[in-house]
């Protein structure tokens, strides 16, 4: 047997989701100090307007980067959409502008393209990755390596959540909080570790979607990229159709899908994000839809069942590097359930090559 | 029986999806100048950015402005997280920005508060709504009225499209098109007609989806936000589960989903945004998915069924405004198939009250 085939489904995925404490304490300890130099240097040239380019895993962390640029940094921000530049060759001024792409590989030509058009177009731009010999890396003024080490599993998990975490050190870095972040993290390692025990807890929810045709997963807040990421995991592992909402969103349209059959996963952060989404849950609790939510213990009791986080004392936007974890644990039970290979879902490729 | 309880389900929406091809003209002649008239006072200001903000319907529109934005103005685009304000209180700082709200009814709490926050923020505020006395309208220093007319079914359609011309106009104004812009859009109402008159076409498509337990939207470019668009027109009203996504997104994930037993829609324009799509048709044959095409007649041949567009003529930045209804009428007669009621989808209001 080669090392590329596993004797057992799902060996890659789960060891990959095991490395996170460890190598969360990496970036907490060899890590930061290099991002908030990069943090630095690009503070000192004053960007006034952000956007943020990535697709997949990846454009879910840009999604978190975002709400910490507007809430913390009081930074505009924008997604990118890639085809304005690589399809319809838009030539936008970016003066001033931040361009930060993220992407585990640093492979995909087009992430390369427009950030070199970005680059061209003026813009000061920083590449996220996991692989600092990358294309993207090289075309970028400046990269921030997100240390995950190598990642083999087609569904990304532990590259998430580094990308996270180096997110949240990036933007601290930016407003000037020094080596304050790093400490304000420190307690995330053994948060994981606290999860990825629960093992038992997690299969015993996944059995409730043995069957399950959809779901929907909604969230708001720093807790909306959580709700997306989970649905992105659940259907590229388990080919379950998972529609991802933020709360106020799913009030506008998507509401009238849910009935008393359909399951809600609501990623209810400890802050301000859960308490915007109290009437969506009061909402989705009326129409008598199966309520399964990951959040603090007062808020799992409310609900059909649940994941209850160890959010004491974490900061609400340090919370979804957390919040994930049982959520990948989530695809990957229900997909070895379902008697499918979380390692290599089919028609994937770990590296796109969208252009 | 009241005029609030018409005898025959659907007959609200289908009247309104009936009204488009006299409101675009509406549009052209009546709204036109006036739409132009705040693009150049807008433009005279010089934004260096552009943030757009709206829910629902409205967001999609959005989403087609930002194209717009970025592709034939050159402007750095942002879709705001509205949540960043109303929940965090973020203060970014707005000066050179344009903050454009979108809204139908102009009367969701949280936008008018978004907005008022943009405008304290130093930002050039335009409200663009359906609803000249609306308090959206009024706490923005711009407004265009989209003229079509009052709007009684929840799912909206014609106001839809009505946002769409309205947006493209204004996005004309401000690069300085003249009356030309209007000129381009002239064969709209036809094309519009044309397209509406083929209610046989879309009920055999509909047929299709009788049974369907959930749906796959996509595209690229332009008709991206017609895939979103659509996908949210058919769970307000037939409740089918339907997944939008960019076509470079479905091949980073979501892909993995699509089988043989899948249907997935795709809206190919006729342009950049559908070549860059064909790599995206090619996987998707090859999965063997039921693949229906919204787009030219050639395409329509190369896919499992479809709806041919008049597009002749028309520049695939107007195509959206057209080839979304065909997907209105097969959200409306699916529904019908079902025996539900599309003017009444359950669990919806038509303002939504959001905070």
């Amino acid at each position: 047997m080669s090392e590329n085939a596993p004797s057992k489904p799902g060996t890659i995925m789960s060891g990959e989701m095991a490395e996170q404490p460890a190598m969360l304490r990496r970036i907490l300890d060899e890590g930061a100090p290099g991002i908030r130099e990069v943090a630095e240097r690009i503070a000192a040239r004053n960007p006034r307007f952000v956007l943020l380019t990535a697709r997949g895993t990846s454009d879910n962390a840009a999604l978190y980067a975002k709400y910490l640029l507007e809430i913390k940094l009081g930074k505009p921000c924008g997604l990118t959409s890639m085809s304005t530049t690589t399809a319809y060759g838009a030539q936008p001024d970016l003066t001033d502008c931040l361009v930060i792409t993220i992407s585990q590989s640093g492979g995909s030509p087009d992430l390369v393209a427009s950030t070199q058009a970005a680059r061209d177009a003026g813009a000061i731009t920083l590449a996220v990755t996991n692989n600092a010999d990358s294309s993207l890396a090289k075309v970028s003024e400046f990269h921030i390596d997100v240390l995950a080490g190598p990642e083999k599993a087609l569904p990304a998990t532990k590259t998430y959540t580094a990308e996270l975490l180096a997110l949240y050190l990036f933007v601290e870095g930016l407003r000037g909080a020094g080596e304050g972040a790093a400490d304000t993290a420190k307690t995330l390692p053994d948060a994981a570790e606290a999860v990825l025990a629960r093992k038992d807890e997690v299969k015993a929810l996944a059995s409730r979607y043995r069957f399950a045709e959809r779901m929907v997963l909604t969230s708001r807040g720093y807790g909306y990229p959580s709700a997306k990421e989970a649905a992105l995991k659940l259907m590229e592992t388990s080919y379950i159709p998972a529609l991802s909402y933020s709360g106020a969103d799913l009030l506008h349209g998507p509401l009238a899908m849910v009935d008393n059959v359909s399951p809600v996963i609501a990623v209810v952060p400890d802050g301000k994000g859960g308490e915007a989404l109290q009437p969506v849950l009061d909402r989705l609790r009326d129409r008598g839809a199966d309520l399964v939510v990951i959040g603090a213990q007062a808020e799992v009791d409310r609900a059909s069942a649940g994941f209850a986080l160890p959010t004491d004392g974490l900061a609400e936007e340090l919370q979804p590097i957390v919040e994930i974890m049982p959520l990948q644990m989530l695809a990957y039970e229900v997909t070895i359930a379902r008697g499918q290979d979380p390692d290599a879902p089919r028609s994937l490729a770990k590296v796109t090559e969208t252009r």
